[in-house]
């Protein structure tokens, strides 16, 4: 019956309860699924808008999704309803670099808007992992981070302007064209990562910027992960800020050099990536005095990688450390943690003991400079519901010792289902509660992506 | 009464109700004024939350300052009540480079922030011209800009966390010393730019990067503000991201070789300043090139500053176009509009148009990069009522211009009192409606800040 109603608002070929369709419309990459009663794949604004009217009179929940490539289950319909899909509304609208701007449909993949500013050599730098699968919309429900945020800021700072859909199927607009804007509350911040329980996104101006004629990097390993943390350090103070500033642990290396082969990286406990973009000359220069800082910081092995190409060799094999977890057979439960960078040695320690404490295996690899350090419990058998009790106590004790520790519980996935159960104490009281005001205000009848966050 | 009540709540001296402090409390750089009943003085979290908590209560209204720079009005307590002062609440907190943060109260000046930064190698970008009497708490209000915005971004991309005390007195604090955070919405950036009509700033932690090692600078002109502006689009076009990119008027440099001396400025209708920052030997041989590009670019004036000391005299001369036009004996009425970067050109033409309509000269000068103009209104006597009526007029006429072009009526300044009157036009219907759900779901009683923006 919802689906018939939908139809006659928006077409047959707009709606579908096929069950394939409604099966892969029931996941995200996390492990909760939930069948919807019908998908809807919205073509426009005027389809969302609705959408969204009809289900908030009738009380129906709505969880939207672009790509599903999260990690957080928040795309799940755990209450059936209507799972909106904006994978259709596809298009790149306008590039304008002499306004500085992208605007673009939220189901383009943030790859193929990358890959377009850059043919006319401008620039959309957040770069999330998964960026030839995700979508823009996904990412401005997420916030999306990635390794180049250090030095040019998340999803956030790109984002201009916003046509949202409310719960209520009102459209609204806020922002635009302009690189800056005072004009009232920040409702393109509040939109921004708010994980589909506000509105639904239905058109973005991105801020594109001049692309950095030419990058390098120095890949350079490490006797101990305190010596490459310190490293971390001493580049920042030295009055250098990577575009990226990655590390890795030893178990991680581990497992890369059991995949890739034991000559993939050179010996070490650690591994640093430095990446420095900018003019070619300047780049290149630099990217040698790094590289003897470098050295001088103790790196024991050492490689620097010129142009484009060449980093892009090194990312390849960056992103090998993720496969390369994965080919160990174990569950990869990946917790994208954050702490005050003070206390990225701190952390690894505190891995390690939740190793000798439950005997699960903890992998350490993330965005240095950010503190945004992926930490992958490496479980043995998830589906072992006595594993699974065991494995789910040390995320829970991960977990509590980052709050305790001024850390966040995510620092690109976000919240969804996987980390509601520690939201609470993650914010605070008064800001949970403050949260709850917020939703009230902006969909008092709940209809918008239930179950998740709050 | 109300002083009486809250020396019994504060303790008499963090109260006054003397007419000086009341009149120094009555005004910001803005023309309007009303007087408070009392001043309050606060010198802890601890006070704002007993202040807030009685006001809620008894309906009183309550309009914080910091230093009271603002330029629309933004702190005049236009229903009396308290003016809450957070100056006495002004030491950093913490500086700590291991976790690239600072932590501040409100009423630090945002000159000595940077200063106490810079002089361990670290940087806290955002330069409002008034940096050295204003203050974190107001620049968090009004999300403060300034020249370095384009490629650091404004306030808002450095504060990472905020405690905030709610219109009620609860006490909430988000975000922390993380430089990423997906926990749930984002209630910094809904804080940060609300103008005092959603809570209280009473903490801050600040985000500081490394300080590039050097600048330098173009300085040059052009024989008109067209060629300036397609400059401006050509060298963002050629791969370059400026720490600065200032353009600037005819009327403007009239006026400062009328107040400067002719020689202050070489020849030209048009002016623009290129600031570069990085590594030394990076900067030293970019700023040649980027030289001969505004050579090829038509600059009929160029010169080249290097070093913090000669870049600074750039600077001066800058600031010194800005006293210029107050030496006209003009009254100016300095707009802070934003257009798309493409239509700089635009603007400065309907510019010409008003000057031609109404009489009135108007000297634009601003952030060409951000397409964020100041556009100041040079009006004969506008005490003088009839003048006044036509100034207002042309005002009225210029944000017509600025909303129907898809700019903002305000980039740096923020709505206050001073762009009330367009605000409802500006965002929209929907967004203006959100604005009211949001504010009266965080200050029902309405005490906070009445009477501006909304």
């Amino acid at each position: 019956m919802l689906a018939d109603a939908l139809i006659s608002l928006l077409g047959p070929e707009k709606v579908s309860t096929a069950q394939d369709i409604l099966e892969t419309h029931s996941i995200d990459k996390w492990h909760a699924s939930n069948l919807p009663e019908a998908v809807v794949f919205a073509e426009s604004t005027e389809d969302v808008a609705k959408t969204l009217q009809y289900a908030n009179e009738h009380n129906i929940p709505v969880t939207t999704r672009g790509a599903g490539v999260g990690y957080v289950g928040g795309c799940v319909p755990t209450r059936g309803g209507i799972a909106l899909s904006v994978m259709r509304m596809n298009k790149i609208l306008d590039l304008a670099p002499m306004d500085g701007v992208a605007v673009v449909q939220p189901g383009v993949i943030t790859g193929e808007l990358q890959a377009a500013a850059r043919e006319i050599g401008w620039y959309y730098p957040p770069d999330p992992a998964s960026l030839k699968e995700c979508s823009i919309g996904g990412n401005i429900a997420t916030n999306a981070g990635g390794p180049r945020c250090l030095k040019y800021g998340v999803t956030r700072s790109y984002v201009l302007g916003l046509e949202v859909v409310l719960a209520d199927g009102r459209v609204m607009r806020t922002g635009g064209r302009n690189h800056k804007n005072k004009t009232g509350f920040d409702l393109v911040g509040l939109m921004t990562g708010s994980e589909g329980l506000l509105g639904v996104v239905t058109e973005a101006t991105l801020r594109i910027i001049p692309h950095p004629p030419t990058r390098s990097m120095v890949s350079a390993t490490f006797d101990t992960f305190a010596d490459a943390a310190r490293a971390v350090q001493e580049i920042l103070g030295g009055g250098i800020l990577p575009s990226a500033l990655e590390i890795t642990d030893g178990f991680t290396l581990e497992a890369a050099r059991n995949y890739l082969g034991r000559d993939a990286l050179p010996a070490g406990d650690a591994h640093l990536i430095v990446e420095l973009d900018g003019q070619v000359e300047s780049v290149a220069r630099e990217i040698q005095q790094l590289a003897d800082r470098v050295r001088e910081l103790g790196a024991v092995g050492l490689n620097i990688a010129q142009s484009d190409e060449e980093c892009e060799a090194v990312w390849q094999l960056r992103r090998g450390f993720s496969y390369s977890l994965r080919a160990t057979g174990l569950t990869k439960l990946n917790e994208d943690i954050v702490v005050p960078r003070s206390k990225l040695v701190e952390l690894v320690a505190f891995a390690r003991e939740i190793e000798a404490d439950t005997g699960i295996a903890v992998a350490c690899f993330g965005h240095a400079g950010d503190g945004n350090i992926h930490t992958n419990l490496m479980v043995d058998n998830y589906d072992d519901p006595e594993e699974k009790v065991k494995a789910d106590a040390a995320v829970d004790q991960l977990f509590r010792w980052v709050i305790a520790n001024g850390g966040a519980i995510t620092g690109e996935h976000g919240v969804g289902i996987a980390k509601r159960q520690w939201f609470a104490d993650a914010v605070g009281e008064t800001s949970y509660a403050v949260h709850k005001q917020l939703k009230a205000a902006l969909d008092p009848n709940g209809i918008l992506n239930p179950d998740k966050v709050l």
